[in-house]
């Protein structure tokens, strides 16, 4: 059996794990990245790198789904518009896939099937069964494929929560059956593999959503993930306790919210959604409105809201903001400045630092002692999260008994071989990321966006020669250029200079005599050493010597 | 009386906050704010607007500082070069700015004088007294300027911690004996305003760090702050009691442990602290190593060792690293970074989530309202944070006791007028960020900026059109250059392409007539509409135009 890291080890977030046996390949997951500090200025996202899959194509026999979030299934269009393969997920993620597929044009072509849990079906040689976990989504999955060698079970990301939103707890009896026929490996969500002790129930957030919007004086918004349908179930729960209506603004937020109550996701009974238009006719302390921006993601709703740019929506005094969600690593500052502008536009702002308005959606410590408990394997690899949270969770595994030598902190690309007794890490694929740039696609590290970079640090000087072709000499003053540099009051008088010192270079002992690329690296080499010298910053300078 | 926060309001660091009071003028503390993704890509960084200063020259008769960090010393320089006026400060915090001064050639003519706690003194009719707060450098002051309204008392940053490492807690008999002449206005940190409880005691620290170093099995290194002298303090006693020798890697660290143990802010035996050859001639469980790089800076010896190119450490299996300081907020991918390669590396690490190695230097909520017992003040203005954190401080202020009509939550550049009864933000003076880029310095938003964040996102192509001067003929077809745009292979023909769409938008109906300005936009307009049609993106594009 080989398993094989395609994307999201190392990383939070775009996942995609192959499993192999007996010359089939199943992959579990197919998410994308969103860009952070670490990755090149514009681009939109990145999709795993599908090498491996397009030199073992013939194996591909299905891609198993564990939930909707955008991590899990964002890279689909990408790998069904290169792979005709079987898709397999749970009922809601199946509404999601389909919206995207759709979007794309890609869904009649695509083979998609909705996966009941506690319903094992065959996947080629595989023995499939998918069983529910917690998560901040509804119908998430953990998801087992059963070999001659015993149960490969992924948990995908889960928490254990007695008593969640919609009732659904993490399957223990699927979990104990699996591990009585034999778990072979666990792949575990590693996230919160940090954090000492459990996540706190749904029910906790529930009640103090409840206890917030009953003592709200005023209009009461809501910030969330559109993806987190149980939150907007307990906001609308919550309203209707205290006799409000709900509206719900941002595009994402209500088509999520009219798919999830058309497939029975939602418990909202007719008359308390409202439009906005009518809940602005509404007093204030009889409205509860739910909003996308708990991200501080510039064009949502909350965002325009908190810089008093929204055209439909102002904050009064008496106002209560509830941000149910917390930052993604790398957004802090984004969500920071929003509650700063809430506050100073004189909402009162309840946030998770601040009252228990939301909990995440991964197990801390205790909960995946559990789950290595109940799932019993004989090697485990831990997945989802950064390196230190692979290692840290490799580690409780140890401490839980299962032998170091069958703990496996992999890296995107690394092909793990297990029989029945040891593993061994044989081999190093092509994986990482692959960037998504508008229409371009492109693996790994690019001198472009080693360019953005310097770009944007100190700009960039355009230096344009006009040389006669007869015998080099410049036929008009150098003209210099710029963007990002200096303003233009300031940079005319220094222009001025530079093109004086170009010409002296260009005009000095033999300067006439070189070639092209000569008088284009001396250009280059005159115009950056004197701005340097005079401004202390070192813009990207490009020549253009043009010869007439 | 008038109080003008003219830096730091808004932000973490950065402070400046002048008190008037009968036509004389203090400034309390001079510092800058360090980058963050908020602000302009390339800058140094920002000080604050002296704008107000100088309108009000004839005024400023002191500053005085509350501790030796940059965002409370790092705008001297600047402050100095521009105003000579008397600069007061303990003695750790002097030692620190004299050698700030002495690198920019200003110690000369500077007006240094050394301040000891609990030691009243005058400034012009102000009655000043510092007294010893707890934070994470040695020295830290409050200061109280005595007026005929009352005290002014500011708490710079502070905690209360009743075991500090250095033994010298927050001194509550000044704060006492300054409440009972009456506290006209207390200024408090923030920063922690957020945070139920206490913040832990540096105790617990020393406790951990002496686990920490007593069980490894081999190296230790400990990265921290430059300035946390207690730190050093506390990692070098725990070596000696498990018989290791300390080396200090890193210039700012060394220099900073010279000068305080220089100055008698560190008690290290004769022979302990050794070089970091001749530690490396030593068996690895007997050094302990202190570096920089705690924030995962670039440059940082922790940093180059996570990454293997430390030209003098590698590390090795038993080595344990010890990261004893948190993330500065905007810092945290780069220090998560920093620990997934250490763990790459094969290194046991130890951080603030998993293990108590680290607290900060601020109080939380209950030493807030302690802070607030202590000195019963009539007014209320919370400082040093970002505008959340100071409206929750105002909020528990007013929850002691304070009436709202007396909490101010303020912002840089709002005067508030106080006399003995009430107080009126009266006035909005120009106050803010100034940015340090280089040789230049600028205040707010910039037209540059803007171009550079835009070049970083799409990158720049330059299109040069060279026309005849007689009839506007193109005298050679258009040229196209770009940077951080497209790949060499991948722009060659597309430029080929735009080139000959210009060319032919030139050539059409009527192009001949057209004014320089004309053409420039025409052809900027082509390439640009172009691009985009075929690349989905929009480079900055600048257009030459030469006639001949």
């Amino acid at each position: 059996m080989k398993i094989v890291p395609l994307g999201g080890l190392g990383d939070i977030g775009r996942n995609m794990m192959a499993v192999e046996y007996d010359g089939e390949m199943v992959v579990v997951d197919a998410g994308v990245l969103f860009p952070d500090e670490g990755m090149p200025a514009g681009i939109d996202f990145a999709i795993p790198n599908f090498s491996y899959l397009r030199d073992n194509r013939h194996k591909l026999i299905a891609v198993v789904i564990t939930h909707g979030h955008e991590d899990h299934i964002g890279a689909l269009p990408y790998l069904l518009s290169e792979f005709d393969v079987p898709v397999y997920a749970s009922r809601l993620t199946h509404g999601l896939i389909t919206v995207k597929l759709r979007e794309r044009g890609l869904l009649k072509d695509a083979r998609l099937n909705v996966v009941e849990p506690h319903s094992p079906f065959n996947i080629g040689g595989f023995r499939c069964e998918f069983f529910r976990v917690c998560h901040s989504i509804p119908d998430a999955m953990g998801i087992a494929l059963g070999t001659p060698l015993g149960h490969v079970v992924h948990t995908g990301d889960f928490k254990i929560d007695h008593t969640p939103a919609d009732g659904k707890s993490t399957d223990f009896s699927v979990l104990s059956r699996l591990a009585s026929e034999g778990v072979l490996l666990l792949m575990s969500d590693s996230t919160y593999a940090e954090v000492e002790g459990y996540t706190e129930s749904e029910q906790v957030v529930g009640e103090a959503l409840e206890r917030a919007i009953g003592q709200a004086s005023g209009r009461v918004m809501v910030a969330t993930f559109a993806s987190l349908i149980s939150r907007v179930q307990q906001v609308t729960t919550a309203a209707i306790a205290h006799g409000r209506k709900v509206a719900v603004v941002g595009r994402s937020m209500m088509n999520n919210v009219n798919m999830a109550k058309s497939m029975g996701y939602l418990d909202i009974p007719e008359g308390t959604l409202v439009s906005l238009s009518e809940a602005r006719k509404l007093p204030l302390e009889e409205t509860v409105i739910i909003a996308t921006g708990s991200q501080g993601e510039p064009t949502s709703a909350l965002v325009r809201i908190a810089n008093g740019e929204h055209p439909d929506i102002e904050i009064v005094p008496g106002d209560t903001v509830i941000i149910s969600a917390s930052p993604i690593p790398g957004n802090e500052t984004l969500v920071s400045n929003t509650i700063n502008n809430l506050f100073r536009q004189g909402a009162s702002v309840l946030y998770s630092r601040v009252a228990m308005v939301h909990v995440h959606g991964h197990a801390s410590r205790e909960e995946l002692k559990m789950m290595l408990s109940l799932a019993k394997p004989k090697f485990f690899v831990p997945v989802h999260g950064e390196y230190r949270h692979l290692f840290t969770h490799a580690a409780l595994a140890q401490s839980m008994g299962v032998p170091p030598e069958n703990t496996f902190v992999l890296e995107d690309g690394d092909v793990l071989e297990l029989d029945g007794e040891s593993g061994k890490v044989v081999d190093k694929i092509n994986a990482g990321h692959v960037f998504v740039d508008g229409r371009r696609m492109w693996e790994g590290a690019s001198r472009i966006h080693d360019e953005r970079r310097r770009l944007a640090r100190d700009g960039i000087v355009t230096a344009i020669v006009t040389l006669s072709e007869r015998d080099n000499s410049l036929l008009k003053p150098p003209g210099l250029y710029s963007s990002g540099f200096l303003g233009l009051e300031e940079s005319q008088d220094l222009f001025e200079k530079t093109s004086k010192v170009v010409a002296g270079s260009l005009e000095q002992d033999g300067a006439r005599a070189l070639g092209l690329d000569q008088v284009k690296a001396r250009v280059t080499g005159t115009v950056s050493d004197f701005l340097f010298k005079e401004t202390r910053r070192r813009p990207t300078v490009i020549t253009v010597v043009e010869r007439i």
